[in-house]
C-alpha cells in the first residue's frame, strides 16, 4: 500500500516551505510593513461599521461596493477589479488558471520568492533572469527571453521586492508587445514610487496589476489585496477565487481606508519617503556599507560584514532586519525597512557602533 | 499575436464560474448558515481584544496559540492542524498539492459543487459515484470504485451538503482501508451530527479532515475553516497555502469562539438540532411535500410543484431557499436551512399556502 505523502506532487515535496524566522524585536524593520499603526480614525470608523454587520452570514457574492471603491482608487474599471486575502490570493488565483504542467513562468532574480513557489506547486516551469550589476532591471533581457521563450506568464514587482528598482514605462510597453503570454506587475510598492503602471491597462490586454493594502495602506494584518486587469481576464481569472473569499471585516477597512486615504494615509507614505532619502544618506555615511537607492519603503545595503553577522548584532540590540544574503546576486546585502524616524536613528546608531 | 485570454486554461474558459442569485429576502435559509448572530459577548470580546493587536503588521507566521485553540477543541495534535479562509481554501492547498494533469479525484454527488470545480481547474480527472436511490452513500461503490480506479484524492462530505447524510464509521474505516491515495472527510456540518471521524485520525495516515467556523460557529462572515491531518502530511500541504492566509481578527475571533463555545454557541446548536426534528415532522404534514432526513442543519424537501417555482412563490413571501434542482439526482427537491423558530413557522406557513 502507498504511503500517504507519496501522494503528495513530487515537486512540492522537494521544495522547502517558505518561512521566516521566528525573531521578535522592537525595531521590526523585516517585512516592509508600515511602521506606523493603522490610523486610530480607520480603525474606529472600521470597529463601528463592522458591528453592524451579521458575522454569522456570508460575505456577499460580489463584494459590489468594494470593488467600486478599488476601482475608483486605482482608477480602473469595477469589472475588471478583484479583491482577495493579500495580493498573494490574486497571483495564485491568475498562476492556478494558467499555469499547469508544460506551462512557463518567467522572472527577474533576485525577486520576491512566492511568485517561484506558487508557480512550481502548480507544475509550472520557472526560467529567470538576472537583474544587472548594478541591481537594476535587465529589460532588454527581458524582451529578448521572452521574444526567444515564449512565457505563458511574466512577472515583475515594481518596485521590486528586495532591490526597490522600477521598471520604466517604456520598456514595460516593449515587453507588453513583445509578449504572448500575460504580464504581471505587482505593484505592492506603487505608492513610496509615485508610480503607477494602471494607465497602460487601457492600451494592453495582456497586462495585469497587483496591489496590495499591506505596505502603504498599513494593514498587512488585515489581509487585503486586489488585481486588476481587462474585464474578461478578470473574469477568467476570479474562477479560481474560492467563494466568499475575503472576510466581512478586512472588506469594510478596506473601504473605510480608502475613504480617509488622503487624510490619513498619504501624509505617512510621504514621511516614509522622506526618511528613506535619509536613511539612505546616513547609511552612506557609515564605513563599510553601501545602501542600494530604492523607490520602495525599504533598502537593501551591500555590507563589508557578513549579513548574517550584522543581523545577529543588530537583534542583540532589538533591531530585526532581513538578511537576505542567500537571494541570487545579494550574498553581501541586507534589507532594512524604512521605520519611523526614531526606529531609522537607532538603526544608523547600531550599525555605526557594528562598523566603527 | 495571441489573445491574452487564450493564455488561460481551456478547461478554466468552460467552466462556469460558482455562482450564487442575488436574490435578498428576510428569512434567508438558503445558504446553511447559522440562523442567529454571532453571540454578543463573542462580538465584543473579539473587539476588545482586536484593537490591541496591530493591524499594520503581519500575522505570525504561524499561528501557534489558534492551532492550540483549534488542535485542543477538536482532540488533536497542533502540528496536524491547518487553519485557512473557510475549509474552501484548504480544500484548495489540499488539491494543489496533490492534483495536476492524470490525477484522479472521487466524489460522491450530489454533493459540494466546489469539489470538482477546484480539482478541474488544477488539470485532475473528477469521476464520482451516485447516492443510493434513498439518497445515501453507497459505501460499497465507493469502496469498489476506489479499489478499480485507485483515485489519488476521495472527497467525501459527511453530513452531505445537500442531503444531510452521513458515512458511517465502519464504512470509512473500510474506504480508508481500501484508498491508496488520501480521503478527504469534510466535516462542515459535523456539530449538528453530534458526531466526527477525528479519532480515525489515529490509525489512518491518509485521513484528512476539514472542519469550518461557517455553520455552528456562527461565522461565515470570518471566513475560517480548519483541516486535521497526521503532521507530515499537514506539513506538504502547508506548503500551498499562502503565508500570512488568515487575517489576525478572524484570528482572534474564533479563539475567543472556542473559548466560549460551550457557554454561547452550543445552546444554539442544541436549539437548531431540535429545530431541524421539528421541521422535518412539519414539512411531513404539507401535502405533495417529502422532506430527507438530515444530520445537518438544512435538509431536502422533494416537491410536488417545480422546485424553481417554489423557490419564486417562497421568494414572493420573503423567504430565500435554494433550489437545488440541477443537481444530479434532486430535480425535484430543494433544500432549506434550517432556520430560527419564527423563521421555520414562515416557511411552513408559506408552504402551506402554495401546497394547499
Amino acid at each position: 500500500m502507498t504511503q500517504a505523502i507519496e501522494i503528495i506532487k513530487p515537486q512540492v515535496r522537494r521544495l522547502r516551505a517558505y518561512t521566516l524566522s521566528p525573531h521578535r524585536a522592537t525595531v521590526k524593520i523585516n517585512q516592509n510593513e508600515n511602521p506606523w499603526k493603522t490610523p486610530e480614525r480607520i480603525v474606529q470608523e472600521t470597529a463601528r461599521r463592522m458591528t453592524d454587520r451579521s458575522w454569522s452570514r456570508y460575505p456577499d457574492f460580489v463584494p459590489a461596493r468594494l470593488r467600486e471603491c478599488l476601482a475608483r482608487h486605482a482608477g480602473w474599471m469595477p469589472e475588471g477589479v478583484l479583491a482577495g486575502n493579500g495580493s498573494n490570493e490574486l497571483i495564485q488565483a491568475l498562476l492556478m488558471v494558467t499555469v499547469g504542467r508544460g506551462k512557463r513562468v518567467l522572472i527577474s532574480e533576485p525577486t520576491f520568492t512566492l511568485y517561484r513557489q506558487v508557480a512550481t506547486v502548480l507544475d509550472g516551469e520557472v526560467t529567470s533572469v538576472p537583474l544587472t550589476g548594478s541591481l537594476a532591471y535587465d529589460a532588454a533581457l527581458l524582451r529578448r527571453t521572452i521574444a526567444e521563450s515564449n512565457p505563458d506568464v511574466t512577472i515583475i514587482c515594481s518596485p521590486n521586492n528586495p532591490t526597490g528598482c522600477v521598471l520604466p514605462d517604456d520598456e514595460l510597453r516593449a515587453i507588453l508587445n513583445a509578449a504572448n503570454g500575460l504580464v504581471v506587475i505587482d505593484e505592492a510598492y506603487h505608492e513610496f514610487a509615485g508610480h503607477t503602471v494602471v494607465p497602460l491597462l487601457n492600451e494592453h490586454q495582456n497586462l495585469v496589476v497587483l496591489r496590495t493594502f499591506s505596505k502603504a495602506m498599513a494593514m498587512a494584518g488585515l489581509r487585503i489585496g486586489y488585481l486588476l486587469a481587462a474585464p474578461e481576464l478578470a473574469r477568467e481569472i476570479g474562477k479560481a477565487l474560492l467563494p466568499y473569499n475575503l472576510n466581512v471585516i478586512s472588506q469594510t477597512a478596506a473601504e473605510v481606508a480608502i475613504e480617509l486615504y488622503e487624510s490619513e494615509l498619504r501624509p505617512l507614505v510621504k514621511q516614509i519617503t522622506a526618511e528613506r532619502d535619509r536613511l539612505f544618506a546616513d547609511l552612506g555615511q557609515v564605513g563599510g556599507l553601501t545602501p542600494v537607492e530604492s523607490k520602495a519603503n525599504f533598502m537593501l545595503v551591500r555590507s563589508r560584514i557578513e549579513p548574517r553577522i550584522v543581523f545577529t548584532e543588530l537583534l542583540s540590540r532589538d533591531i530585526l532586519i532581513r538578511d537576505v544574503s542567500s537571494y541570487p546576486m545579494l550574498s553581501e546585502y541586507f534589507r532594512v525597512s524604512v521605520g519611523t524616524p526614531d526606529e531609522n536613528d537607532r538603526l544608523i546608531h547600531g550599525l555605526e557602533e557594528i562598523f566603527e
